[in-house]
C-alpha cells in the first residue's frame, strides 16, 4: 500500500519534527521503557497520574495514553478525570486494557474509562479487545475464534459496537475502525521475551496520533513502524536482554525512508 | 551432586514447557528487571497488587512472590491477602524480606507475613534472614557470624523454628530446610552491582517452585541456574550495565543441559 | 582549575571507598536507573518512601535525595517528613524538581519542600529553577533568558534569596551559591534521550555530597563526573539504547585519574 508508506514516514517526520508531548498514565513495570521509547522516537514523554495534576498535564499534550496494568482504584479515578478533560479538548486517548479479562478489576475499569471517555484507539491482544464486548454484543468471544480472519471480523463488530478504533496485535497486527480492515505484519518473535512491548507498541500509536489526526492511519504506521524496530533490532540481537536495548537504537535510529520501504501495511 | 544437577535441567525444562505464570507483588525498583527475567527464561510474569484483585489473580499462578523493598502498608495488606488465598490453593509463596532488620517497618512486615501465609521459601542476605527470629529464637544474630558454617547453622536453626525453607544468598547460597543444607556456588561478583539482582534471584525460585514441588531442590537449581546466569553473562561483560543486559539474555540462552554441566550445588 | 580536578578524583575515590548509602524518594520512572547508577559508581542505593519509615531510613543515609516526578500528595508528606529528619542530623538534601512550573502541583510541592526541609542543592533546568521564584524575587523568568550568561545572572540572585546552592543543568551546567559560579561543560547531547539523565545527575549529586561537605564542589564534579560518563559511553554508542547502558559501565570504570583528566570545570 503505497499510500500508506508514504503516510507513515511522513508521520515520523512529523514526530521528529514537532516533538509531541505524550501524558502517559501507564504501570510501573514499563513506565521506564516506555518512557525511552518515546524519547527515542523523538516524542516527549510525561508520567504523571495525581488526581489534582493530570488535567493540568494532559492540557499540554498531544495525547493521552491510559494503560491498566498495575491498576488501583485511584488510578483509575486519575485516568477517567484525565480522559474526561482530553475528550473536552479533543486530544486523542489510546487504551491499553493490559489483563482485561483476567480479573473483574481490569475487565470493569476498561469497560468504565471507555464510557467515561471519548476513547480513539483502544490496543490489546485478541483476548484483552474481545473482553471489552457488553453482554449484548454480537461479537464471538475470543475461544471461539481460530484464525485471523476469525479475528478480523470479530474486531469489526466490536469496533462498530463501540464507535472507537480497535488494533489487535500479534504475529500480524488487525486495525479497524468498523468499516475498514487493515493488517500491518512488522514485528519479531523476540518482541515476546520483552515486557511491556505491547504497551510500548500503544505508546507509539498515542505519538503517531499526536500528529495524524486519522486515528486508522496513526494506529497502522505507528504498529508497522514499531514491528520494523524489532526486525532491525533482530538483525544485531539474538536474546531479550539485548535484542530490547537495540530497540530502543532503531526507534532512534530507523529515517523516514527506511519506514518507507520496509513497512509491511496490508487494506482490505 | 549429579541428582541435582540432573533436576535443575528437568526444572528449566518444565519452565520453558509449562510456561508458568508467576504473580508478583514487589518493589517498584526491580518490576521490570523481574519481569524481563522471568520471561527470558521462559515463565510468564504478572505484577499485581490492588487489594480487590490480587485473591483473583493468585488463583491462576503457578506461584506467588512476595517482596517487601518499597514498602507501604497498603502493600503490606495485599500481600497478606494474597498470601493466605495463596496458601488456602497450595500455590507455593516466596518472600524477600528486603531491608528486614533495617527498619522496624520492614522487619515487623515480614514478620507479619510470615504469621500469616504458609510461606514456602524465605530468601535473603544473611544480615535479613535473621531479622526474622523472635525473641525466643535460639538463632545467633549477624553480628556474632563471621563464617560460612556458622552461618549455615543459624539458618538450619531459624528454618526448623519458623518451619520454612531458607536460601541466604552471598558468594555461596545456602539452603536450608532445618535438616538438610545445599550450597550452590554459581554466581560473580558483578551481580553485587546491578540492583535487584536479590529479588531477581527471588522471583527466578517462583518460577522453579511453580514446577518442582520439592522446595529444597527447586531453590538450590533456581538459585544455580540465576548464578550461572551471572557466569556466563561476566565472559562477555565487564561492567553492570551491559552485564545486567547479557544476564537476561544468558535467562533465554542457557540450555538444560548447560545447566547440568556447569551448575554447582553441593549437599551435605 | 586544577584544584577541582583534584576535588573530583578525590570525590569518587572517596564514594567507592566509603560506599555511602544514598536514601532517594523519587519517581517511578527512574528508579531502577538512578539505583544502578548509584551501584556502578560504588555509593548504596535505597529507595523508601513509607511516611512510617522514612525518618528511620534516613537516619542511616550520606544524603537524602527527593525528587517530585510522578508526584502525588502523600509522597510530598513524605518527602517533608524525611526532609525534617535529615535536617535536623545535618544529612545532605538534593531536591530536583521535576516538572517544577508546569503544574501548579509540582511548583507548589518543590516550594513546600524548599520551606520545611534545609535543601543544601537544587538541580533543574532552567525553568524548573526558575519557577521556583516567590512574588518578591527579583530573578528574571525563564522566558527572557536568552543566554548562558543570563542564565547565570538569573541564578545567583535566586540561588542568594533561597539561601541554597542551584545547579542548572544543560549543555553547560552552572552551579552557584549565590556568590561563585562554576561552569561544567562535561556532557553528550545523546544524554537527553535517555530518560532520567537529569534525575540521575540529581542522585549523583547526592553521592558527592556524602563524601564532600563543600556543596559547591560537589555539586560541580559529581556533574562532571556524570557528563563524562556520557561522553565516554559515546565513545562506543550511538543511540540511546546502548548509550545508556554504556552510561551505567562508564560509571563503574571511570577511574579517580580519567576523571580528573577529563573533567572540564571552570570557575569564575
Amino acid at each position: 500500500m503505497t499510500a500508506l508508506s508514504e503516510k507513515a514516514a511522513e508521520n515520523l517526520m512529523a514526530i521528529r519534527k514537532k516533538r509531541p508531548l505524550i501524558h502517559n498514565i501507564t504501570n510501573y513495570v514499563v513506565m521506564n521503557y516506555t518512557a525511552n521509547a518515546l524519547l527515542a522516537m523523538g516524542a516527549s514523554p510525561v508520567m504523571a497520574h495525581a488526581p489534582n495534576e493530570v488535567e493540568d498535564m494532559v492540557a499540554f499534550a498531544g495525547a493521552l495514553v491510559l494503560n491498566i496494568g498495575t491498576l488501583t482504584d485511584d488510578w483509575i479515578g486519575s485516568m477517567i478525570k484525565a480522559g474526561k478533560k482530553a475528550s473536552q479538548l479533543n486530544t486523542p486517548i489510546i487504551l491499553d486494557p493490559v489483563g482485561s479479562g483476567a480479573t473483574p478489576l481490569r475487565t470493569n475499569a476498561a469497560k468504565n474509562i471507555i464510557n467515561d471517555a471519548e476513547i480513539t484507539v483502544i490496543r490489546g491482544n485478541a483476548s484483552e479487545i474481545l473482553s471489552l464486548r457488553d453482554q449484548n454484543s454480537k461479537t464471538k468471544g475470543v475461544d471461539s475464534i481460530h484464525s485471523v480472519d476469525e479475528a478480523a471480523a470479530a474486531a469489526r463488530t466490536l469496533a462498530e459496537e463501540l464507535s472507537t478504533i480497535l488494533a489487535i496485535t500479534g504475529p500480524v497486527d488487525l486495525i479497524t475502525d468498523g468499516k475498514q480492515i487493515l493488517r500491518v505484519s512488522n514485528g519479531h518473535p523476540l518482541m515476546a521475551y520483552v515486557t511491556g512491548t505491547g504497551c510500548t507498541a500503544t505508546t507509539t500509536i498515542g505519538a503517531f496520533l499526536a500528529v495524524d489526526r486519522n486515528p486508522v492511519t496513526a494506529t497502522a504506521t505507528a504498529l508497522a513502524f514499531f514491528g520494523l524496530a524489532g526486525e532491525i533490532a533482530a538483525e544485531t540481537a539474538s536474546a531479550p536482554g539485548t535484542f530490547m536495548i537495540h530497540m530502543l537504537d532503531a526507534l532512534y535510529t530507523i529515517t523516514p525512508d527506511m519506514l518507507k520501504d520496509r513497512c509491511r501495511i496490508e487494506g482490505q
